[in-house]
């Protein structure tokens, strides 16, 4: 088990400017971690709306008492802030255990209930695998499903969506953004189609969720998938947003009046309101913050370091998202090296993704994933690049 | 909102041995919580070994790296602790967002999986909504479901059972107990009769869980249900116990390695165990405190109270739950006169299962369940006992 460790104050001066060389990691217990799109802690204040659901507040919201009054009240409230956060109304939030089961229920609840209209699906080959394979496991109950493909930036193009509806498409299951390239699908056009041609639209936005505006009126959604632990809420809740009037049947049954039955987290839920209610506050200076170092980082890799391909669109792109392949050097190597160097980044285990913007090849032996937290500083970012270049150029010379 | 409530030290000697006459509520502030079969808090223990997991050692299970490595063996660990309390080995527990999902997982999973060996589910009138509704939901996919009907004491027959599986029978789904009037049903012997006739077997033990032993070995059950929050855990997470080599199917898919994908609640995870941890190391003591304390509340209703019914078995029942008709009162007046007198306890707002054992009619109108935790004291069940008796006399003297 890793010892206790400490996130920011990292001391940049304590470094030299090319550490690797000197084989000095950083002192035990200072790390800092680049991989915030994997998971988040849950902040401080999140953690204390939180306890008193879990000590005194702990009433089952199905109980016909006063303790199940208060807890139906912490969900509804809830609700109400997780609604605004998105331009949606109480009644259009469901919880769930995550994104994935939010995913789920999205495609294979609209799929059976419309099965009577058609049964042809449209999908992308980017989307995350709890969206991927909900929609490939469809196939075999008959369904038809078209993955549109991407451009090198990693976005689907509109016309080819147009032109792949057929009076038989009942879903669209396009993501808001990618987790792992950070590029940002156009969902405003995407929505304009999808409500011209009648079909409804799902967007997972796990990713987007607390980091970027989403508003679901706006961008013409009927459904959108996001959670908590991707912003600083706890993990294991989620949200699926399911606009009103939407045809759609439940995953779980019960005796009709509960769309997702099961004993609801009430300590979780209310966390994940106040993470959300947070996150929103914060996210203009926060994204602004984000930007500024994010183009930094590219900038700098860009300009110093030869052979590299920056992974995802340059501008259409999460602010906290970075993703580089390095000629020389493979994504697992480079992350195991950051790593004994006390900086936590990311690869992409499955490489779908890659290979579909054609970033996976004899050039480009898989990517690094670096994503920023809130309170990533510019202090880490210096810190970071110099690892990487050394490293980098280390691997490439073979000593 | 209620305002801060205290469970525990309250002073019975400060009631009258009529209260209700004097109209003399307790201090505010003081509460008999007899609800503890809708949910217990989260005891100190569990949240104190939960907050590591929210705030620093915060990975994700699937990353690459160290921090997703912990979040892995505290995984690996959790699930080693849980198993041995069932007699299982740690990879034959699965966790889930609650007894729910673990419920409509087993039940859905195994007839999809077996549906080409047959379509017949044996399951009983009794069983919780999660279990009821989800076979029911599968009779419109072409399954034939037989209910097994229940005695007055709530338990079904052995013979009954016997009888009616089929050469196309695939599962069985009994519970193990019932949350509502606590009768334990003959799960070993119906283990012996479903390895016999080769079904497979779930039992649901979520109000079983943490309160009474259970050994699925000893029981030959296939699957087994269960939950955090029904014993001091936290709320949002579950487990299935699947026996190895058992023919099942997932619910969310997935690229394939993953039975039951979406990020790990890790900090639940922890919680669930060290719930599950503590809960069996007191079982033995909780249990004996309670069996006597129980005996005491059913002794007292019987010979003090005229025209009552005590619902479920009298010896096959847990050992924290009473359930009693009253006749003269309806179960939800009771229980929102006892409230107002500041004791919780909790009626059913369904009737099935009251319906099933013959306890539904025109004498008695709704049963109150009170259920006990694990720090219930004598004292408790005193001002309860005295305060039911008043309340009672007085509804059925009409002022």
């Amino acid at each position: 088990m890793v010892k206790k460790i400490k996130h920011k104050k990292v001391n940049t001066k304590s470094r030299s400017l090319t550490p690797v060389m000197k084989k000095a990691p950083l002192p035990s217990g200072k790390v800092i971690y680049m991989d915030y799109a994997a998971s988040t802690p849950v902040r401080t204040e999140v953690i204390e709306a939180m306890l008193p659901y879990m000590r005194e507040k702990f009433g089952n919201p199905s109980s016909p008492h006063r303790y199940g009054e208060e807890a139906r009240e912490a969900i509804e409230q809830s609700k109400e802030i997780i609604a605004k956060t998105i331009n949606a109304s109480p009644e259009e939030i469901v919880f769930t255990s995550g994104s994935t089961e939010s995913s789920v229920l999205a495609i294979k609840g609209v799929a059976y209930a419309k099965a009577g209209i058609g049964k042809h699906i449209l999908s992308s080959v980017v989307e995350h695998d709890s969206v991927f394979s909900t929609c490939k496991s469809l196939v075999a109950d008959g369904y038809i499903l078209s993955n549109l493909l991407v451009d090198i930036d990693g976005l689907i193009s509109i016309a080819d969506l147009r032109s792949k509806i057929t009076p038989k498409t009942t879903l669209i299951s396009i993501q808001h953004s990618n987790g792992e390239v950070g590029t940002i699908q156009p969902i405003e056009d995407v929505g304009r189609i999808a409500k011209e041609k009648n079909v409804t639209l799902h967007t997972d936005a796990t990713f987007s969720y607390g980091w970027v505006p989403l508003d679901v009126k706006k961008m013409n959604v009927d459904l959108m998938t996001f959670d908590a632990h991707h912003s600083y809420g706890p993990k294991g809740i989620g949200a699926l947003f399911i606009k009103n009037g939407t045809l759609i049947k439940p995953l779980f049954n019960s005796r009709g009046n509960q769309f997702r039955p099961g004993t609801l987290d009430i300590a979780s839920i209310v966390g994940f309101a106040k993470s959300a209610e947070l996150a929103h506050k914060e996210m203009k200076s926060n994204q602004k913050n984000l930007e500024r170092m994010q183009k930094t980082f590219i900038d700098y890799v860009e300009e110093h370091i030869k052979f590299v391909k920056l992974n995802g669109h340059i501008s259409r792109r999460l602010p906290q998202n970075i993703n580089f392949s390095f000629s020389g050097i493979t994504g697992q190597e480079l992350i195991r090296q950051l790593q004994s160097n006390q900086v936590i980044a990311s690869t992409s285990i499955d490489g779908r993704v890659l290979e579909a913007i054609g970033a996976k090849g004899e050039k480009f032996t898989g990517s690094v994933r670096f994503s920023f937290g809130k309170d990533t500083s510019p202090a880490d970012i210096k810190t970071v690049l110099y690892l990487v270049q050394n490293l980098v150029e280390k691997e490439r010379k073979g000593y």
